[in-house]
């Protein structure tokens, strides 16, 4: 008995079936893809596209969006440092939750602190969590600036954001990089797609 | 433009995948399960025999335990009446994650409050939301008490225990009822399949 269960009377039970079964049903392994760079970098463009090709390649795929679940799962948090890590931990327990169900689980969100990526790799099972650095010229997110956010953030709109007013530190050793200022958008899913699916096959 | 996407610069992005895709494939409806009632009415013994016979068949299901997000999920919370009420939300929007992706989301957890049950049928989508009272008398739970739990509560080393020392508002129109005080664990197991496996066959 755990110390939750003595204080409380809280006793988890446990599902009969394991991963190495849905695994097996699924004909792939599963595991969490974090995609991660500055706004406006590509990242959400990148998850929804590589979402539908797995899906269409037959992969039990999904997409936990770190912005979608700022309406549901995390709507009674704010934007304070505690907060945001607070919201951190909370898209890391379900892309766990969902990789432990069978799923890729893509999550795209800018995340710019090392030691909170580091958390979600943790929060993993061991050597499922695939880093995606998501690699473009602050300039260049500037230029595109699709939703006037940079914009925003330079006429002082918006405060603490990252690339101008708050800082991004870059993977040191992601599995995967992007350069999306060099590719096209099919070609940067492609570069993905081909890391995502030589995992997803290791072993089956 | 939403409200929050205003002040935040939080835009959430949409999956390119519809949950009508993910049902044809899985050929499966898919909907929320709660189980409810009294300590030891037999609730996780049930659920965990329901996902185990519902995978065996091929279905896409999983169980969400309200006691294992304690340990993740909702580690931050304690057993205040606002932590309890917040546990049951985050609850319910995971289930409605899980659901959306195409699952059978089996969860089983004591949810004493109507209120709060009333809560988590309105988080999930229109007619995907099954109630299963696992309705024993408390005498009947009391002499089962497999973990000791309502001895403790007589002898007040629990507080606030549901039946002794705190209400139970028993469902008023559950989709299901299982008396488990008079049938056996296979026959309760076969009574709830019977019927979510109508509900999920339901057009396909």
């Amino acid at each position: 008995m755990n110390e939750v269960a003595n204080k409380t009377g809280i006793f988890p039970i446990c599902s009969k079936i394991s991963l190495e079964e849905r695994e097996f049903r699924n004909h792939q392994r599963c595991f969490v893809v974090l995609l991660t760079g500055l706004p406006a970098s590509g990242k959400s463009t990148i998850a929804t596209e590589l979402e539908r090709k797995l899906f269409d390649l037959g992969k039990h795929v999904c997409l936990l969006d770190g912005d979608n679940v700022r309406h549901g799962l995390c709507s009674d948090l704010g934007f304070s440092p505690e907060d945001r890590k607070e919201n951190i931990r909370r898209v890391g327990e379900v892309a766990r939750i969902l990789a432990n169900l069978g799923f890729i689980c893509i999550t795209a969100f800018i995340s710019p602190c090392r030691k909170d990526r580091k958390m979600l790799r943790q929060m993993s099972l061991q050597g499922r969590f695939i880093e995606v650095f998501i690699n473009a010229p602050v300039a260049v997110c500037e230029a595109r600036d699709p939703k006037g956010l940079y914009a925003a953030a330079r006429a002082n709109r918006i405060k603490d954001f990252t690339g101008i007013s708050a800082p991004y530190e870059p993977p040191l050793s992601p599995e995967v990089e992007i350069p999306t200022h060099k590719l096209t958008v099919s070609e940067s899913v492609a570069m993905l797609l081909k890391h995502v699916l030589s995992q997803c096959r290791n072993g089956f």
